[in-house]
């Protein structure tokens, strides 16, 4: 098995990295990648990217997450081709801005109207000023360490933002009701909302399942205070329910956030929220240059369609614990102690016994240099084009990259 | 001459305002225009929109001036087809990362480096971060009425908003540097940014084109405080210079806000800056789903590439110049008191005598029921599309618009 060359990459980091800050900025930078990990990329097919010098990978990052058909769905494409030859943007939306939010309001059972922007920055942005214009109130519950966007009030680095950027924010832990009440009882009477993802995916760390007497509770504090509930979705979204990330644990939330997987790769962000909240999101001014553009919400409503009508989170499912399995079969056979956390079909994997994710490194590297694309420290994602081929063509490169990581660093 | 009808269009309002808070919001909400005016669009085509009800517009808002070379412009599409083939979004940009980067320090004198996100609001949001990571310090100075964004730090509407998100920013009134001086005198040595638009274009204000003397105080003013000189060119961008739209004025900026017209439509928005800025743009963590996708990116390529090569401006330039004289003389003809401010191809006019617009509800409203797309309250857009022709055909239906507000409300 031969593995990778990046020749054509190396020219155009050097070359990015005088002309732009850091060469790559933000979550794609793969400056804090091993070896083996390309920074640009030629193109995608189903559950394939290539990069600039044309080694071919199976894409278990799906772009951070908007890629939940596979690269290059036929009906999404169809479904922009046609709104492209229209035009990319007017003075008004096109009539796909009411077919996206009617079918969102259909498939969310706790929605009565959306909203549209481009960021998912956008959309926990919108929900959170909408809380606060529904309350009049103003302090935002939060769980430590969780990622909701990179505004002044919710980027993870301090660099650039005032104390004042980040006011009226308690931060609670994740799955700890009690922390929660905490927050709740400081906040006094001036709860606005509480903001939460629908499972713990915070970078660097495993992945942990929602308790459900943790969203009941969260829900009922909510309930009892009049403070706003807001699922950030943008990056489970379309990929758990599609009603909603906790459809599956009954727990309704007043508002959602969506982006990522929501269009197929367009870009395009949504909230939803109860009737009850409507004139307070009719308040909030929030606009943008290019929100109304329909192409980017022809391709949203083929996505949503295309994940009903082919069952496709029940086959994302499917596949992810045939891969789960797998990987967790290869590390019991090299003697190595992994975790695996979180959903199936958006999974991650960790090694019990890394201090600095140095076996991560190992075993993320050695797959990419042989095709298969795996980050060492965020969340994965599968998409429905994903197959039982693509999972047994993984396991081939896995199984390698799980004896260099025995070779490198032993057993445990 | 038939004027238009807008049966589709009026089922789809309502339609929408069931499904989304206010049926559209922002600032392509039609609630806030007068008949004539259709809501939902179906297609555009060099300098003409079509509405869903087929009725057709010679278009002078541009999509409020992401269409900079006219509707579908050919060279951009093909650019936007190539990638759209290769796939919509990966784990990392594709190499017009690279490409666009290079060629926006190539057009920007005051440029040594490109950021790109998606809204214009990312982009003015990321200069102001970075103005404070680079001086350590807070306070930003912003002319009274100005618009930069809709974000919380920002937004002109204060639904949702706390004053600590709007903490931190002192207002200066545009054109007059004794109020700048002033706002500098008050932040002390607090001083982290001044924001500015390269010309005064407030919605329900006529334009002013800045004063010479005021750039190069301000300029100045940055020079002796380390603040860093903001142009908020996200509206202008593309139109007046393609090297920024203070070249003609000879003043440079520290950094430069770009989106609207740099893609022909496409979503994308840029920051460019000065090399001592630069460690600063690395320190501020802001990213997003959509940020590295390809199309876009070649759009914009594309579209600045056509802009230089055709010339683009100075015709804007010739055409906007022509439409400024031919509704200067109606007006005249009419016994009606207008002003036409502004750059001639970022036009705009009111009445003289109009207390609450009302003349220029009737003129635009008869406008467009004829097929004359200009709007009552907020800047227009020429693109290079326009034709002499085009601004013919506009004169014949304006002279009638004037004819009726004369009729409607009296000479003056």
């Amino acid at each position: 098995m031969q593995t990778h060359t990046y020749t054509r990459n190396a020219t155009l980091v050097g070359r990015a990295k005088r002309v732009v800050p850091g060469g790559v900025y933000g979550h794609q930078s793969a400056a804090r990648l091993p070896d083996g990990f390309p920074q640009f990329f030629a193109r995608g097919e189903g559950s394939r990217v290539w990069d600039v010098d044309g080694n071919e990978y199976i894409d278990y990052m799906c772009a951070f997450g908007p890629i939940v058909l596979g690269h290059r769905h036929e009906a999404v494409e169809r479904a922009v081709d046609e709104q492209r030859r229209a035009g990319a943007c007017f003075n008004g939306p096109t009539e796909y801005w009411v077919h996206l939010a009617e079918l969102l309001v259909e498939i969310t059972p706790h929605a009565d109207w959306a909203w549209f922007a481009k960021n998912g920055t956008d959309a926990t942005t919108f929900a959170v000023m909408l809380a606060r214009a529904h309350t009049g109130k103003k302090q935002l519950l939060r769980a430590r360490g969780a990622y909701h966007g990179s505004a002044p009030w919710c980027t993870p680095r301090s660099a650039g933002v005032t104390p004042e950027d980040q006011a009226n924010q308690i931060f609670y832990t994740y799955n700890d009701l009690d922390s929660v009440r905490q927050a709740v009882a400081q906040a006094g009477d001036d709860l606005a909302a509480i903001i939460v993802s629908p499972f713990r995916h915070d970078a660097w760390f495993d992945q942990e399942e929602v308790d459900p007497a943790f969203a009941r509770g969260v829900r009922e504090l909510c309930d009892e205070t009049g403070a706003v509930l807001i699922l950030d979705d943008v990056r489970a979204g379309f990929r758990i329910d599609l009603g909603g990330s906790w459809v599956p644990i009954g727990v309704a939330p007043d508002v959602s956030a969506y982006s990522k997987a929501i269009a197929n790769g367009y870009p395009l962000a949504a909230v939803v929220g109860r009737e009850e909240l409507r004139a307070a999101a009719e308040e909030v001014f929030m606009t943008g240059s290019f929100w109304f553009a329909g192409a980017e919400m022809a391709a949203a409503v083929a996505t949503i369609q295309t994940l009903r009508a082919t069952n496709a989170i029940a086959h994302m499912k499917r596949i992810g614990q045939m891969l789960r399995d797998g990987l967790d079969a290869q590390a019991r056979a090299h003697g190595l102690r992994i975790r695996q956390t979180g959903p199936v079909q958006i999974p991650f994997l960790t090694f019990v016994s890394d201090q600095h994710f140095e076996r991560s490194f190992t075993f993320s590297s050695e797959a990419a240099k042989r095709g298969v694309y795996l980050h060492p420290w965020h969340n994965w994602f599968l998409s429905a084009a994903h197959t039982e081929e693509d999972v047994a063509a993984t396991l081939e490169i896995t199984d390698i990259a799980f004896q260099v990581v025995r070779q490198v660093h032993g057993e445990g």
